[in-house]
C-alpha cells in the first residue's frame, strides 16, 4: 500500500496551529492498522478449563437457559451478554469529512468508535457497517438485530436520511437507539453552553443564538436546546443558503425533503432576519458553528458585531471556522473548539460512553430528549464543581470520574421517565458504572503487561 | 427466576446411559449464565497509554485507513479485524432441540457457539440472533452486513427455509456462507464415514447407506456424500413418511416446497425401495440416524438385516435412537453417537472453528462442498496416523492438533480452486492457524489467572 497517496489523499496529516504535536497521525494510523489488523477482539469472559465446560455454556444445559428467556424475553438481559453489548452501526455515507465512501471504508472509523465505548464507558460495541445505503434496508436490518443488542448507535448517516432514520428506528424499538452525530454532539453542546452562560452571567431563555451550518449536529442542538428551556425564536440556524426563516423560498422542498429543517425554519428566527451569518450574528449572544474546516470561514468583523462578552464554539475539525486567537483578539469571552490541543474540547467522546452506560445499566428502553438533557446537566455540573474558568467550562476526556457520573444521572432519569427495565438508586448506578469502566480500563492494562495485547511496533 | 421450573421445561437435565456423569448441567446452566451474563466480551486488541492514542486509532489518523480501503475494499481484510471475525447468525426458528423458540431464546446458543468459535479456532465470533424468521428479510439482512465480517455461520435455522438461504446468499455474497447444521454436521460424518469403511474393508461407490432423517443434516450428508464419491443410487433417505424415491405420493409438494429432498428422491435409492426404515436397512452397509431422541427409535431386529460389519450412526441427543451396547449385541462392528460419553463421537465442533480457521486465513470468498471434502478427509488422516480402531474412527476434541490440521487443508483447497483472496502455502497455513489457535486458549487462561475472568461461582 502506498502510505504517501493515501496520506495526501486525506489531505496532509499534520494538524495546524501553534499548539499542535508535529505528529504524521496518518501515517501512524495506516502503519498501526496494518500490524495490527483490527482494535477490537472477542474473548471469553467465563472460565473454560477444559471441553466438559461446554455441557453448560453449550448443550446440553443452555437450552434450560434458551426455555426460561422464551418463557420472559426480558431474561435475555440478565441470562446473556445483551444487557451490555450495542451495535455501532453506519452505511459509509458521511464518514468523518470524507464524504460517501462506502461500508467497507467505514469499518475502521466504527471499530475506533467500539474502542472508545469499551475503554471509556465498558460497553461492548460491535462495528457493523452495513452494506446498503437505502433507508427502508436499513431501517429492516437494524430492527432485525434488535434481539442480539440492549442499544444501537447509529453513526456517519448522512443527512437528512438520518433524522427519520433515527425517528422511526425509536419508535419501532424497544432499546435505545442513538445518532451520535444529533445527539451526542447536542448534548455535549448544551453542556458547554449551560457552563458559558453561568460565567457570562446570561440566561437562557434570553440569549440570541446562532447555529453556523444546519447538519445533523446543529439541527438536533436546536432541537435539543429548545427542549431544555432556551428561546427557539432568538435563535437563527444558518446553512449554505443563508439564515433558515419562514419565508424562505425553499420551504416548500424542505417540508417534503427535511421535516426537522422546515420545523426549525417555522419555530426559529422569529424576527425573520435574511442574509448570511453577518446579518445574523449582529447582537448575537452565543454562535455555535458547524460548518466547514476553516481557516477563514468566518471574519473577525462579523464576530465584532455580537453582544458584549460573546460565546463562540467553533467545531470544525481539523481546523476550526476562525483560529481562538483571532476570536480573543476581538473580544470573545468563552472559546470552545472540536480540538484537543485547545482548551474547551467540545466532543462526542465526552458524551456518549456514559450515556449508553446508564442506559445499559438501566436496562432502558430509549434514550429520550429529556435523559440527554439530565446527562448534559451532569456533565456541565461536574466542570462546575472543579471549578469553571474561562479555558474550563467542561471536562477533559481525562477525567474518567466525570464518566460514570453522567451514567448514573442519565440512568436515575430513566427511572424517572419510567423507560427503565431495572430500577435502582442514582448512587447504585454510579457505583455500578464507576467499577465496569474502572475494570474496563483495568483490563487492557493487564493484557499489556501481560502480552496479550501487543506492544506497538517500530514506526 | 423459577430454576426448577425451567429445569422441568427442560426435560431432565441429566444424560442418561451408564457412562454418563450425573451432573445436572441444566441448573450449572442457569446459575453460571446468571452470574456471567454473557460468555464473550469486547476487549482492545491494540494498546492504549493515554487518549493520545485515539489519534491514530480514532480520528484524524483514521481518516487515512477508511480512504486507503476506499480505494481498494480488499484492504479492509488487511488493515481491520474483518479478516478473523464472523457472524453466527441465527433465527430461534429452530433451537437445538426445542424448536422455535424465537430471537432472545437463540441468543445462549448463539453465545455458547461463539465461545466455541474462539476456543477451538481462534475465530472472533458476533452472536447475532435476528428478530424475524421471514426468509428475504434474514437474506437481505445478512447481505447487508456483508461488509463488517469475513464469514457468516447460520445456526439453527428450520427446514426447508435453511437450504435455500444458504444457497441464496453463497450466490449473493462474496464471503463464505456456512450453515453449520448442513456442512458441518455432513463433513463430520464424512470424516467418520471414510475411516469406518476403511476398518471395514468397505469401498465408497460400493456400500449401500441408509440415512434415517431427512432433515438439514442428513440431506446435506447425502449431497456431500455424492459429491465425494458415493454411489447415490445405493443411498435410500427415510424420513417420517417413508423412504424417499421417484414414485412418492409427496413427490409434486417436494418439488415445488422443497427442491432438494425433491432432487434427492429422483436421485437416490434406484431400486426404489419403499416402506420404513426395516426395509430400507435390508441389505445395507451403512446407518446414518439423524432423526428422534431415543432409546427405541431403531428396533434391534431391524439392525440385524444389515449386511456383515455394520456402520451405525445413531446422533439423536441427548440420547441416541438406539443404545450403543444394544447395537454391540447385534454384531454392529462400528457405532458413532452424537455424545462425548461414548468412543466416536460425531461432532459439528470438530468441524467448524477449523473450517472458518481455514477459510478466514486463505480470505476465502465462499466454502465449496468440496472445501469440506478436503476438510474431511484431513480429519480422517488425522484419525489414521494415530490407528484407527473399532472406538478411534475420529478424532476427539481434546486433540487440538486436529484443528490446525483441518483448517490448513481448506485453506489450501480454497487456494487450489482459486477462491482465495490471499495465496499461501499449506504449511504456512498450518503455522499461522496452529498460533492463532493456541494463543486463543493461551489467552483465556492468561484472563483467568489475572482475575479478568471471574473464577466460578459456588453451586
Amino acid at each position: 500500500m502506498d502510505l504517501t497517496e493515501a496520506r495526501v489523499a486525506g489531505g496532509g496529516g499534520k494538524s495546524e496551529g501553534p499548539a499542535t504535536e508535529n505528529v504524521d497521525w496518518y501515517s501512524l494510523a495506516l502503519h498501526y492498522s496494518k500490524y495490527y489488523a483490527g482494535k477490537v477482539d472477542i474473548i471469553p469472559k467465563v472460565p473454560i478449563t477444559g471441553l466438559r465446560d461446554f455441557s453448560y455454556w453449550y448443550t446440553p444445559g443452555v437450552a434450560a437457559v434458551s426455555l426460561a428467556i422464551n418463557k420472559n424475553k426480558d431474561l435475555s438481559f440478565e441470562l446473556t451478554g445483551r444487557w451490555n453489548t450495542i451495535a455501532v452501526v453506519g452505511d459509509g455515507s458521511r464518514v468523518l469529512g470524507l464524504g460517501n465512501i462506502g461500508a467497507e471504508a467505514a469499518l475502521p472509523v466504527l471499530e475506533g468508535k467500539a474502542l472508545i465505548f469499551k475503554y471509556l464507558g465498558g460497553v461492548n460495541a460491535i462495528p457493523l457497517p452495513l452494506s446498503t445505503q437505502n433507508q427502508e434496508v436499513i431501517e429492516q436490518t437494524v430492527c432485525s438485530l434488535e434481539a442480539a443488542f440492549g442499544g444501537i448507535n447509529l453513526e456517519d448517516i448522512e443527512s437528512p436520511k438520518c433524522f427519520s432514520i433515527l425517528d422511526n428506528l425509536r419508535n419501532k424499538m424497544k432499546i435505545p437507539v442513538w445518532h451520535d452525530d444529533q445527539q451526542g454532539t447536542a448534548g455535549v453542546n448544551l453542556a458547554a453552553l449551560i457552563n458559558a452562560l453561568k460565567l457570562t452571567g446570561k440566561k437562557p431563555n434570553d440569549v440570541k443564538i446562532v447555529l453556523f451550518g444546519a447538519g445533523a449536529a446543529n439541527l438536533a442542538a436546536a432541537r435539543l436546546f429548545i427542549t431544555a428551556g432556551f428561546d427557539a425564536r432568538k435563535m437563527i440556524l444558518v446553512d449554505r443558503k443563508g439564515t433558515l426563516h419562514a419565508e424562505r423560498e425553499d420551504l416548500d422542498q424542505l417540508m417534503l425533503k427535511h421535516p426537522l429543517k422546515y420545523e426549525m425554519a417555522l419555530k426559529t428566527n422569529a424576527e425573520k432576519v435574511k442574509g448570511g451569518l453577518a446579518e445574523a450574528l449582529k447582537g448575537a449572544d452565543v454562535l455555535i458553528a458547524a460548518s466547514t474546516p476553516g481557516p477563514g470561514v468566518i471574519k473577525k468583523e462579523w464576530i465584532r458585531e455580537m453582544e458584549k462578552d460573546p460565546i463562540v464554539f467553533v467545531e470544525a475539525n481539523p481546523v476550526p471556522e476562525i483560529w481562538p486567537w483571532e476570536l480573543k483578539e476581538v473580544g470573545v469571552k468563552i472559546i470552545a473548539t472540536g480540538r484537543s490541543d485547545f482548551p474547551n474540547q467540545v466532543n462526542n467522546s465526552l458524551m456518549f460512553p456514559a450515556v449508553f452506560r446508564g442506559a445499559l445499566d438501566s436496562r432502558s428502553k430509549t434514550i429520550t430528549d429529556t435523559m440527554v438533557i439530565a446527562a448534559a446537566q451532569e456533565l456541565a455540573k461536574f466542570a462546575q464543581e472543579k471549578g469553571l474558568r474561562e479555558d474550563y467550562i467542561i471536562p477533559t476526556m481525562e477525567e474518567w470520574e466525570a464518566y460514570p457520573r453522567v451514567a448514573a444521572a442519565l440512568a436515575e432519569q430513566a427511572v424517572k421517565e419510567g423507560v427503565a427495565r431495572r430500577v435502582a438508586t442514582k448512587s447504585q448506578f454510579l457505583d455500578e458504572a464507576t467499577e465496569i469502566t474502572r475494570n474496563a480500563r483495568l483490563a487492557v492494562e493487564t493484557a499489556m503487561k501481560t502480552g496479550v495485547i501487543k506492544p506497538l511496533p517500530k514506526v
